[in-house]
């Protein structure tokens, strides 16, 4: 299996990286974010989300970012949208790109969305059919791939089988969540093995935590397997709501290292985005997370 | 290449991660992080060094530390020496194993230890020979092999020839060290093919910083090419002296994660390591630079 020669990096930080911060973040904050990681280079860039205000309070201010949002030309900047209630904000506020979520594991399906796995599939067909009416493009999320924090281990063909349905909702990519970040390398080979046999691996995204230090290392094995697309957070933003204090998504900046060193392709500039992570660290009034951001800045 | 199916973990927190620690910090707490360390299992500890008291004043308890350490049976305590003068002292104080070291590059060697790579050689000689007359276990760290901050880069050819002077003086094992933690994967493997063309792969230890947060995608690249001993330091303890608030050594706990989840035997408790973690870094009053540590800790 060959590395790639270019990677795509998601920028997630914004919307899965700020969503459990505790304190309210204006949304002109947000704004600058999201503007700034798009200046940097990053091609594309989750801006937020439209789910219920009450579960996710920090969210709340979604629709004004996207109406307020300058686009640059060539940047996605997709939003999480759980049902049709959720997209049809998100139409309103001008989103064209959307993403959906499943779970691989019933423990978390039911605790997080409190329906079955093959429920959450059965509700989401009318919001990619409505999405596809409005030629939304539209990205997948499966959680729980290497492990669910309530069932243990999750089985690499349940992974696959729910990566498939998503492609046959019309889902253009699935990114493929260690939500817990739980896996190790040999994990994650045999669950892209797996998950390769169903669909092609250029629809593959991987998402990783960083939980357990493992983050930068699984997109390394990744990248053996030959998976082109990684999502990541600035400055590491994020946790995880099952450890407490633990690390959260794998830092755009250390990834970021990596493919440079490994000389891959991004077209992202890394001081930019080490400069982004740093600014918006001590708006949340905290130390940056990305290791490569602070010893690029130091 | 096949991977090792056991590895040994050489904990240097109690000297390299300790050393540049600016509070002085008591001979029982050190002693006490030993001995900790031992009783989860690892193999090797490296507890001190007998350098000079004016340039790392946070080592000139060493003598005191090994007078009082209670030794585990089967369990090594290397100490660091520069020049004779250290050797005697080390021997005095009931040293059985000791470290020398070198660097790859002319800039690091001049301003670590005022002399050139080859003076270097020459100096350690007679350490060599009288380590041997007392039959200490000698262990060479290299340093600077993936970059230097003075000289930038390091060829892989220079840090091979460097290996094999140390293997020539009588040591057992060679730690290559990535001291600004810069390498990435396919340096590391380019390094180790080069150096694996002089020595057997089964004399060199690989030491990484996270500086870059690297230092776990390079133990796995390493294994990969059948490395199977690796410095690391619990909680991650140490820094960077050429980047200032940057991460230290690459976490035992990280790297013990890593080698648990890949069935990869070690001996060593990771919880106890953790655990160990935490209240050294407490001792310290900074917080666990340990992602695992962190979170099997929360």
């Amino acid at each position: 299996m060959a590395r790639p020669a270019r990677v795509r990096l998601i920028e997630v930080g914004p919307r899965d990286g700020l969503q459990n911060e505790p304190v309210p973040i204006p949304v002109e904050t947000k704004l600058a974010l999201v503007e700034r990681l798009a200046a940097a280079g990053l091609p594309v860039v989750e801006a937020g989300s439209f789910v219920s205000a009450r579960r996710v309070p920090q969210m709340a201010g979604s629709a004004e970012l996207y109406r307020r949002l300058k686009r640059r030309p060539g940047t996605a900047y997709p939003a999480l949208v759980p049902n049709l209630q959720g997209l049809a904000a998100a139409l309103d506020a001008g989103v064209t790109e959307a993403a959906l979520f499943i779970s691989a594991s019933e423990g978390f399906s039911q605790r997080n969305i409190a329906c079955s796995m093959a429920e959450s599939l059965v509700r989401l067909a009318p919001v990619a059919g409505e999405a596809a009416n409005h030629r939304v493009r539209l990205r997948g999320y499966v959680s729980c791939v290497l492990g669910c924090p309530y069932d243990g281990a999750v089985a690499p063909e349940t992974v696959a089988e729910m990566a498939e349905r998503l492609l046959d909702l019309g889902c253009d990519e699935v990114s493929l969540g260690d939500t817990i970040g739980i896996g190790t390398a040999d994990g994650v080979r045999r669950l892209l093995e797996a998950v390769a046999r169903r669909i092609p691996r250029e629809r593959i995204a991987m998402h990783f935590h960083d939980t357990y230090g493992q983050g930068v290392a699984n997109v390394l094995t990744s990248l053996d397997e030959g998976i082109a697309a990684f999502d990541c957070s600035v400055a590491g933003l994020g946790g995880c709501p099952f450890a407490a204090g633990a690390t959260g998504n794998v830092a755009t900046e250390d990834v970021l290292y990596l493919l440079d060193g490994l000389g891959i392709e991004t077209g992202i500039d890394l001081r930019s985005v080490a400069e982004t992570g740093a600014w918006i660290s001590a708006q949340l009034g905290r130390d940056v997370a990305s290791r490569a951001g602070r010893a690029l800045l130091s």
